[in-house]
């Protein structure tokens, strides 16, 4: 057992508060893969800093920076009353507001620090700081307990010595703890699962070989880094038995929006017969959403393809190219969508509503 | 017709004789696609370093290089009389044999010129040499009509207006001239056809972005680059009528050898039910070879996929890779296999041999 939990508490936490020094430990993940640097953040300005430059990168995990932020940018106001931290709460939220305005995780975790500080209402000041620290490390740990979750759910579909195939970055990394796609790989891990896993490295911005790949290897899970074109092969070969992504959405028949060349995997596994799973918290899972025809698809620009990376350009100068940042994968091709509370089959329509009321 | 002709002329040859000077007249392929450059090569030293330093690539390209290298290697000896100058031919044969001793087309030019020289037996030095001159010729010449008949036979199988999605390079500067699944990209240039292409990058050497994107442009067609994991979308998305790939080899019941990936790009083909042609030139076909099952894949070094083309390595130092050079697409997922005597369907077993005896 000591074993075991050891490779458990040895996954990377890419965001943690170090309490005794009321400190924020952030992994700079724009320095992944070739250097291992954790950050030691004091000051909310330091966390603006890491949210704006990309340091802290995935939903949760800027999420989870946000609240700290919050707490520590209030922890220093000098406030005597409620209402005069209230002042400076807000200025602080205001300015981490500005780091990275597009990220709809942020302002999620900002408002949620909002309104704990106005359940707080008439507390005194240490008070309300000591909820904000709270509220803070429950944005944490609850992101945690999803992935933990999903995880253990995820794994009670796999069997071990099996060949698993990712897409994209759903890691630790990117979260709390564990990831959605990659925590039943940790979880398995502990628990001699011997997993393969294959990476795809995800082009155009290659997170699957700059970040999945690392922080598996990190982990000590036997990981094996191919291109987007090789996964019919290695499917063809007989190498993976379980496909696990994540999802930046689900729409209520299970369509599920997620990085460029998702929608292109889902269709060979079901050629080749393998199943395919995705790893949905139920936070992705918009019901309001009908199908995947009503989720827009962000186009980015070509010199992520064109020049992004290279040592020179390695495109003609001037070339079109078309640069989508999702497709949606067709719920058809989809086995079964693993949230926090359950896992959910086809017709998607009747399982994924039963998953919201699955909310202790 | 002044204007079409304008269009199929501006094609770029990668490599022709200037007979005029007696002159090699090589693009060189390392410098795309940021720099155009024509080399001038005169010698057949120069021959040996274009064909060792990559300058020259595609097999057919690099067999009329050879040919030509032998030709100019060859007219300038000093020999009187046939015995002499064959002693002198078979130098020249050696020298360029070591110039790339794994490419199959290399040897068999060098075969070819070396058979012609032996029918000239009996001839003067200057008769002989103006043999080899033209077989030489003769080797560009009948691959230039090979992938003209290949563009005809698929742009029959094509509409104006349609999208085409391409994988890695089969185009003008691999061969004599056209290609051949670019083949008939050009010849609807020239007739007004208004293609739409799209081209896969075609990690991790990136031939369709470098090379592909490039030549289409170069010939002012509708090129759009976009990353292998994108065929999907752009498929689903109604972009695609047609998908033309070229092969390395071609099985006897049709199963097809090509760059890595070609084989998902043809099971995605097949579940948006759009048609895919591989384009292959009757040298390719290998009836000896029964099945995909017996082709060998190679497997290449992990640098291509981790540092390769980039400022610094985008991969964990020592991540485990699996790198296949080629797969093999399964002969249920291809709709014709085109060739430069006609268009074979399914059976292949049955319709790929007759295709040998349409040969005149």
């Amino acid at each position: 057992m000591t074993n075991q939990q050891d490779i458990l508490s040895s996954v990377i936490q890419s965001v943690k508060l170090d309490d005794a020094n009321d400190t924020l430990i952030i992994l700079d993940q724009t320095l992944l893969p070739n250097e291992k640097v954790f950050l030691e953040l004091k000051e909310m300005e330091d966390v603006w800093d890491a949210i704006y430059y990309l340091r802290v990168r995935g939903a949760p995990a800027i999420g989870i920076a946000a609240g700290y932020g919050v707490y520590l940018g209030t922890k220093q106001s000098q406030a005597a009353t409620y209402d005069e931290l209230y002042a400076d709460f807000l200025k602080v939220k205001e300015y981490l507001a500005s780091s990275r305005p597009t990220a709809v995780n942020l302002f999620w975790a900002l408002d949620r620090m909002d309104a704990r500080f106005k359940k707080e209402a008439g507390k005194s000041v240490a008070e309300v700081k000591a909820a904000l620290h709270e509220e803070s490390e429950l944005i944490r740990s609850e992101d945690e307990q999803i992935c933990k979750n999903i995880g253990e759910y995820a794994l009670s579909l796999l069997k071990p010595g099996m060949g698993l195939l990712t897409h994209c970055n759903a890691g630790t990394i990117a979260t709390a703890k564990y990831g959605t796609a990659l925590a039943p790989m940790y979880l398995g891990q502990e628990r001699g699962y011997d997993f393969k896993v294959f990476a795809d490295e995800t082009r155009p911005l290659l997170q699957g070989a700059r970040l999945t790949a690392w922080e598996l290897k990190e982990a000590g899970v036997d990981v094996t880094l191919i291109c987007d074109n090789m996964a019919s092969i290695v499917m063809k070969e007989g190498k993976i038995q379980a496909v696990l992504v994540g999802c930046d959405r689900v729409a209520e028949n299970g369509d599920t929006a997620n990085k460029i060349g998702t929608s292109g995997v889902a269709i060979l596994a079901k050629h080749y017969g393998i199943p395919f799973y995705v790893c949905a918290p139920l936070s992705t899972v918009d019901l309001n959403t009908k199908t995947g025809d009503d989720i827009h698809i962000e186009l980015r620009p070509s010199e992520e393809i064109t020049t992004k990376f290279y040592a020179k350009p390695q495109a003609p100068e001037g070339v079109q190219t078309y640069n989508p940042c999702f497709d949606v994968t067709d719920h058809n091709m989809i086995t079964a969508i693993i949230t926090e509370n359950g896992i959910a089959y086809a017709p998607f329509e009747e399982s994924l509503p039963k998953m919201f009321k699955n909310n202790k």
